[in-house]
């Protein structure tokens, strides 16, 4: 079934909120396999009202509209649809009634307006609303539905799920389609260079679609696949997903819905391995994405952004003379900040980072953006450099991307990490 | 001038990512004072881009479209929107050789792909893109302009404010209309006390504009003036900016681009003063938040993340006995962190954040969103207590505010901090 997505108010179409709704009702249409061919947002105006609604119920089979359903004068969507539909108004008592037992249960003062939440076009099919004043209502044309709910977020996300979808399910039966949908996030290759080595894969030739997400400093690769059967779709992603990773496997640190760090908070936790991590360059960012993810304090024992040289030595034990003669950028003060931090902390691993992020402190012999990262485990400490060349903030991102990345290899057991 | 948004990408009509550009666009034509006729998302498809357009161009004097501008096979919004307007493509090469030129300073590979986007519409005006390789174009029809920029939203960001809207003010010889804006950015006080603490200004009055942009965990307001001279736009704002100081100038930190760590890295550099940091609950944000302005290493001694109690008495000093007693998340270890830390770091200033993030560890007495912050300046120390009511991340980002707020209260010399 093709779907269309209309979300009205004048606080979208200035830009005063960002729209939430359209993002959650295409991912539900996603899962359900129901293609969206459109999505517009117009204000509170009937003429706009109407004209985005013809449009899209030309190009869709079903149209989910939201917001506009509110008591105030500038809620206009239920009248303009009515309209766009040729149908008159009236009020439904027992909406009515419902509205008025919540008001006298929240113990909120009646005005007159409130009772326009229960005016309904004629023959509209009604959708509770369980957490709201504002219920919403279905309508059918020509084999077409309308389906309008309130535009509050938690509203529209419930009355989505237990209202909507139930609705044009048993609307379009004939019409639900498996979609299955694989996930894979790379480091370390451009979105391009991801594309070249995919394009021998022959995914059409499965029925696989494939899709590319650049997600700084990551890229997302998804798979999707339309089929009659949970069967046939799962067959036709694992063989597809194994075209994925023979290309690309080196790359790939998390599949669906796991994030780097998440990966490697379970591999330390499951293996019992404890981490101390000294930051130079990143600031934090390193322990900021780590702590992200909830029981990181079972493995994280400390962290240190060691920003002066002073600290470097006090809580790192790096000599003077180490940052003297090679600087605080080199392979040898971050060689001695993973072990160093190791020691301190008495930790299994040390992972430490420094660096330039710039837009000063580079030289002709290390730019901004050059970064070394070490990694100690108490046997040898494994030492990296990189030169990336992007602005202050995402220099941080992407070394904290390779830190964490040469951490996970380790943690797989990678020969090279 | 009655403008239209498109934005494109399967990407958005599947739900994968939020577009967030239809919003950025939004707002800035509320700045110019353009209403948006109509927001559409459609697909990587040259007929949905097609009808789309249309659609839109019918409607809005200018259309500005966002995505579809990478070099990979799913990119066809320069294609679409040449078919559209009936015009051949060409391959501009001072743009391809910039590209080129992109990829030898960033040293990736080349794959001929990329050449893709050095093809424009024959006698597109190219606008420039100085954060990536995707240039955009602006075609002209019927007195009408279409504007097509990447959908990477910090590039589309610039190239919005330093390509699209000055092309289109000369178009359409708005070139003499003055907009200015005044930014003030709140931390503190919900949205909705905000609105009605503005209330009373009758800022509409001397013909400015008020914006509320609600940006976790700040709201910004943005007051506007279009006015016919530059003088004229200056005195109005800055008669409407007196007004919002009187109302909430205790909850403003940051006018116009600053930012609160910007704030704080300019008075720390210019007192000559010197900052320890301890982290637990916020774990690396807070001095990840400072590292990102550049010059930090001046002021920012060292941050420690003690997430482990052994790393508070290591690091900091905080006594064993103290955390057993009071709890690691109390005001007396919070005290302790920040005193330990000064010393530790000898720093003109320490500052300890101390909390509980979530989902797990709160309790009836520390429920989830408990935080400790304290600052020492060697006199004294002060400490705060919070309750926040957050999920995990929002936790740590309302935290690491909170902690900022009050070195920089602190820093401006105010009496409560």
């Amino acid at each position: 079934m093709i779907m269309g997505i209309l979300t009205i108010g004048n606080e979208l179409t200035s830009g005063r909120i960002q729209d939430t709704n359209s993002s959650l009702i295409a991912r539900a249409m996603q899962v359900q396999g129901w293609p969206v061919a459109g999505m517009m947002s117009v204000g509170d105006d009937a003429g706009a009202i109407r004209a985005a609604l013809d449009y899209l119920l030309m190009r869709a089979e079903a149209v989910i509209v939201t917001g506009g359903l509110g008591p105030t004068a500038d809620d206009i969507t239920t009248e303009a649809v009515a309209r766009a539909f040729g149908l008159a108004l009236h009020t439904d008592e027992a909406i009515l009634a419902h509205i008025r037992g919540m008001f006298e249960k929240r113990r909120l003062a009646w005005t007159e307006n409130n009772a326009k939440q229960a005016l309904f076009p004629e023959g509209a099919e009604i959708i509770a609303n369980p957490a709201g004043t504002a219920a919403g209502f279905a309508l059918r044309r020509e084999g077409r539905v309308v389906a309008v709910i309130p535009g509050v977020p938690a509203e529209a996300r419930r009355m989505l799920e237990e209202g909507v979808i139930p609705l044009l399910r048993g609307e379009f039966q004939e019409a639900a389609l498996h979609v299955e949908t694989a996930t894979f996030k790379l480091f370390g290759l451009p979105e391009a260079a991801v594309d070249a080595a995919m394009a021998g894969a022959n995914l059409a030739d499965l029925g696989v679609a494939i899709g590319f997400y650049p997600n700084f400093p990551e890229n997302h690769l998804v798979l999707t696949a339309r089929t009659a059967s949970a069967e046939e779709a799962g067959e036709k992603l694992r063989e597809a997903g194994a075209r994925v990773e023979a290309r690309l496997g080196k790359y790939i640190f998390a599949r669906g819905q796991e994030t780097l760090a998440g990966n490697i908070a379970g591999l330390m936790t499951e293996r019992r391995l404890t981490l101390a991590v000294a930051e130079s360059c990143t600031g934090g960012l390193i322990t900021d994405r780590l702590t992200d993810i909830p029981g990181s304090s079972v493995f994280l024992e400390r962290g240190v952004v060691t920003y002066s040289n002073a600290a470097k030595t006090a809580l790192l034990g790096v000599p003077e003379p180490v940052i003297r003669e090679h600087g605080a950028v080199s392979a040898e003060t971050a060689h001695l900040m993973a072990e160093g931090v190791r020691n301190m902390a008495a930790t299994d691993l040390g992972l430490a980072v420094t660096g330039i992020s710039g837009p000063s402190g580079g030289t002709e012999s290390k730019p901004v953006g050059t970064v070394y990262i070490a990694l100690a485990d108490g046997g040898t400490v494994a030492c990296r450099h990189h030169a990336f060349r992007w602005e202050r903030r995402r220099n941080k991102i992407v070394a904290s991307q390779a830190a964490l990345m040469m951490l996970w290899r380790y943690l797989r057991g990678e020969a090279s990490f």
